[in-house]
């Protein structure tokens, strides 16, 4: 295997250009042209052939645009005879789309991960997929990180002796209780119920939460209702403070808005797996980069070097 | 297409009998032969031509040998020009294996997935897979049931009214709610709490259960931790009676017995898509059948009907 | 195979809903819904189980949504055991794409095509692809409409005694060669001269024009500035009129306006492969509908019938 | 990668030693047997394990022959456990098989390129496809050579300041005119007619040619009777010398005697992508050798530099 | 399913007559074209759509261009949207490829089935595969014939009560003893010796020969040398009389002229599933028709009977 | 590629490490897991990646436990980026599963050659196939051992001047014929016969055996009954001396002291491709070790050097 060859698609060339920074190699150029009938073309303007070569797309809005461009980027690698092409997803948005819970619908986290090994896309590299199983979709191995260490690093400026980190999904608190584990604090989680018209609501919060340093921890927040409606609850329980973190800050609808303007919220913390308009930045956003745990994984990942060690902390990862 | 032809493997002929029994048709004969070095052979001994063909094998203990008893008809339907080959699962136990919570461990729910399909598997039928997303797993069709009907029916012979659903994982709890939903009855969960050591136990019950008659529900019992632990929380808050229930009875490590014992159980239900040898069943067992649903079932799938129409009620399935 | 099931993507309903009512069945519902996360999820809300399914969708602007949303119904109608898929794409925009004249650039309508039978596609019905190569790109049966039939119907209307069909791309010019000869009519053709930077312009006319009805007859007009360029080397020859023609109206970037501002066009004639916006349209406007032919065509393959034998008229479809 | 090693099959065995010449490495010794019953079979006489190794075989006649030997030859090398394999095929004449002009004709471009990779053969090595979609037909990578380079050195030697390059087809001239600029020449075509009875004719030449040195250039000559009808054009309009240039000089059925007693064509030109056999080559042919540019591009091939750098004369290539 | 559709290739159009005529149904017209370039083109010349479509092609010499022409009407036929695709291949020549005994070189026997069903055969009805493993080679069905009930009706027409069927290789005497129980003889064979530098001898004949009436069998017969080997040691032995049959009559390089002349030989029998050329034919051969055992095959594979009922008088096959 | 990395499942750990002995590299750990509900989970516990990973197993009984097994570890090395992976498979067990002799029955041969492929498998490294032709049953390429030099070592300390190697079946007497050329001894085959019945009997013993030092050599023994049918057809000619030598010592249901117990059999002698338990094992059983050999082989094919020349002594391997 030759020298890495770092290409990104337009979701997020900052995140690539970071990576690349921390790796110490050039991100190569690359050119996506919009042809008068609406359909793209790509062409990577560095040479391929027997290279290692990254892709680097996380999968947010516009999706299906990123999507496609994401599996012409990989058909071009392959076709400019590439030596291995690894698809660098810092967030796979159809991870969602997990299970069949009405007839008749597709399951698009399986269909996608197929349609990339269709394109040519060799291995995976990703980060908190929504659900562990996601893992399995894929035919290629697949790298699946965390951002449990950066998200700790930042909270460790704090005085963490009385925190409680809390789930809004006791179902899903596998992260939480991890991310406690390693700040040395309590966990707590919001307990769902499902009504029969198929809502859902949070109707209670198991755990210690009263005089509590609150930090309530998801994977991803999009419109932010989930959290509003864990914030409601919490507020019933008299915690001393409460911070917000999540690895994918998709923040759609205007959620930043709106959670910025709680004002017991102190912090919004989120990771740049997706990219956050400058224009929507707030005062209490913090973005944690992951570019150094990326650049490390990719060096990893082209030198043979193993990937399960570097990201042991976590059970379940 | 043409007639049906059902075949069973030797992991539970009594359920295909009964299956066949519901549809009328007769259970054609197969052979399974071992080789002095230990190797099978599968000789299904009815035509399989152009016909519609239905296998039916639980992969239940000894999984290994039932696996590959199972690949082995497949791929004799197949060379036997089967029209299309639909395997009957109803206990899918690779099921568990649906994620990589360790480095360099096998997804075994997706890698067996993949071999059924690699012998000849066209499309799966199958009840209560232990997590959603391992559809997914599949490239070929899935039929995916669930027990509840039949688990209500046999419930609706007691008095219901002061009845409270009890699952033991609140994270897993979609089933105990639908199900309390169609007997009209409350639901309740054990928050189960992981500690550093990864080892689990169950903290607390959250929901009504004192003085209330408590129904467990679980999608299976393997060797029954799990429900003996939340039977000791359930008892510090003053049921009225307990009854224990699942889909997948696999009882392994005499879990049965164990249960048995428990002086305040009132009454242990299953259903048959795993065979209890009747030297284990005991007085307070009922084995449910759920051959009615899958002849139902499989007349659906082989008239081209809706199934997912059928099973309706359970939202998620 | 039994029933037939029509469904129809976002792109283009009323032609869907037209086809359905040339062939005398209900268009199926179905349902796009879009995740805060701007996924995609789609439901067909009819039966689809060992029917005759039928997606269709041309891929026009915005392409990309409407691909994806194209490649999840097949997932979904595949995951809900379709007996045959058959995507009905009027017009594969990404045909364009059909070779690698850069290096390191995808070769889009291979990998589409891929991208569609990894879907689930079993057949394509698609009308005058923009080289006739790109039909080899499927590796799945495919049926070539042309609309050159509803064309000629159209200009039959007219005196055709001096007409002269004229091909902007004399390379390109065997349609209008056909379409010459369906309606006894001459045929000329511009000629394209590529320059040292790329640019290519047409430089003369070669046949009778001068005192001619014309017809100018493209595949598809997007911007058309190739359209616009030959009506000046035209007019230089003094034709007696001018009319424009082509299957697929794009019309994109204003080319509808533009064209029809040409004091000297009397008409502008395409069909419905896209839709072109009711404000859009003018009064030199004519939309031909293939809704017949491509009801036709689906009740041919519905009932195996020849569907060559339809279509016999134009040499290479 | 390892070292290359470099096979041929018996179809241009004097190729394969010339670019093992230009590489300095060995040809590695292979045999074919033909048995009883008139079946090849292939042994590669030399170690491939984990080489990088390349077939040598261009389709000529007889092409059916060739074409089951190299595809014995990519199985053997598959089965010796090769690195890489890599077909270098300097004509496909199936390329001209690529599209669908008739009903339920074989697209044979497509079907051969399926073969290949069929038996193994993990990426494509050719010169100057019959039409540029046929890339699209693979789904390995494929490096497309082109011979104007070569062409261009050989004309030089002649002045070349009133000369004229023809293209017999102006649908195809895209490599004239690239040649043309090459050499600082004017380019024409000759504008064919397809009539009624699927009959082609070439009806006139667009371009000057009075009084000029023409040099008619095609892909390829078989039976050489599109190049005799255009020179009867040619002569028409009074050209000062006239000179055929082609890539492939496939001169079947007398072609090249044919041509060559055209009294007024001084000189025919083509590639050693196919064999010209001794007996057949007259005075007036110059062949001119491709087996360097092959050997730089293997070169590459094997070393993963970039080989469209090297071939970035001719756009569309 | 609907109509069956069978078609031939150039290898044996009679068998392929005949097969139609005990059918009851006409043979499909094809044409096949040979390009200036030597390449193949087939045309299938009836509707294949959803029809049952069988292929009738012996790979009989010119073998790689029967095989080629087979594998372009298989694409046709897929291209066509044929229903079903069946290779009707009454000798797979390829089959005996079906080792590696030597480094490097391809298993033909697997690479031609390979190559088959790359190219769309869905199933494939054969008889009397050179050695029975070769079945395992396709990864699509495969219906496996024998003549041995054709050989048995005329041999009937003799005294049989002194016969002994003697088969040239006692290793491969399956088919010879099965034979000879069905006409009530005895068996014998050849033991072939393998010397040091690998030639083959028969060295002795193993069974009751003298005064006999001796029938020898084999598979086929290519360049005859075996049976003539096995003739002289017969002679050694004092037979009363020698017939020789095979199921594949190839009789290659005179081998047929060869055997006739053996004044001892009374009688040559093969079938038709090789064509022998009328000039080649003598007094002593006697070619028996299996087309009726093919039609029946073909008639209950189209109608989903069991074909394995109708032939299960020969263990093994 | 890099490093070697051995794993070893559980069927045969002692030749795994003595494997490793031999190649100088440690044997990395691995652990196979069983869940209450019998399904195995295997985790590799070094570092694979990019690794050039070789997994020993031979398929002995339990067969189907070490099946399933050798497919988790295949996988788990595949999800753990393996640079490539070789299955070392000294005995294939399911090789006898080689043909379809009769209806409906698998092909179990072939079905785990594909079960492996589709498990992640890369190429496999085997012993002595029991039929030359299950080597065609891989689609990836197959490094094929034999045992006669080791035999032949063996042997050598005896005086082999009057010796005969004789195989049990004459059908199969290339690898006893190349042995004996091997050791400068004569050759002999029993003569088996098929009965009516389908029974198989030895009738007879062709070759020289009175006053001969006897070598019984077989590819296997598993119930070992033809063995000892043939020793009493050798008893009636006299032998000087039996010993009876195999590849593989399955040494079923009681074979071995069987064997051991006939007074006139000197010696038993087989090889480690099969593990024998010690408490089984007898005075006079020898058991040779095949791991030199696989270790040289696994050299070779990680160094990338012929294997071929290695084991060229026998025809037909």
């Amino acid at each position: 295997m030759r020298d890495i060859a770092v290409f990104t698609g337009s979701a997020h060339p900052e995140l690539a250009e970071e990576i690349c920074a921390h790796l110490g190699v050039p991100l190569s150029p690359s050119r996506v042209s919009r042809f008068a009938n609406d359909c793209l073309e790509v062409q990577l303007q560095g040479n391929c052939r027997e290279r290692d070569v990254f892709l680097v797309q996380p999968l947010v809005a516009p999706v299906q645009e990123h999507l496609v461009e994401l599996l012409l980027m990989c058909d071009a690698a392959r076709g400019a005879s590439a030596g291995r092409i690894t698809v660098v997803m810092p967030h796979y948005s159809y991870a969602r789309s997990d299970k069949k819970d009405a007839p008749r619908i597709s399951i698009g986290g399986r269909l996608v991960a197929d349609l990339l090994v269709s394109a040519g896309a060799g291995r995976v590299l990703t980060m908190t997929l929504h659900s562990p199983q996601v893992h399995g979709f894929f035919s290629v191995p697949v790298d699946h990180l965390h951002a449990l260490r950066e998200l700790a690093a930042h909270f460790r400026q704090y005085d963490l002796s009385r925190t409680t980190v809390v789930s809004p999904d006791l179902g899903n608190a596998k992260e939480a209780a991890a991310f406690a584990r390693m700040i040395g604090a309590q966990v707590a989680a919001g307990a769902k119920q499902r009504f029969a018209d198929d809502r859902v609501s949070i109707s209670s919060v198991i755990g210690e939460v009263a005089g509590r340093d609150v930090i309530v921890l998801d994977d991803e927040i999009a419109k932010g209702s989930t959290v509003l409606e864990l914030l409601q609850r919490l507020r019933e329980l008299g915690p001393r403070s409460i911070r917000v973190a999540c690895t994918h800050g998709l923040f759609a609808a205007g959620a930043l808005k709106r959670l910025g303007e709680q004002p017991d919220v102190l912090e919004i913390v989120c990771t740049n797996t997706v990219p956050v308009p400058v224009e929507e930045r707030t005062e209490k956003l913090r973005v944690l980069s992951i570019a150094p745990a990326f650049a490390e994984a990719v060096r990893r990942i082209h030198n043979g070097e193993s990937v399960s060690a570097l990201f042991d902390a976590l059970p379940g990862h």
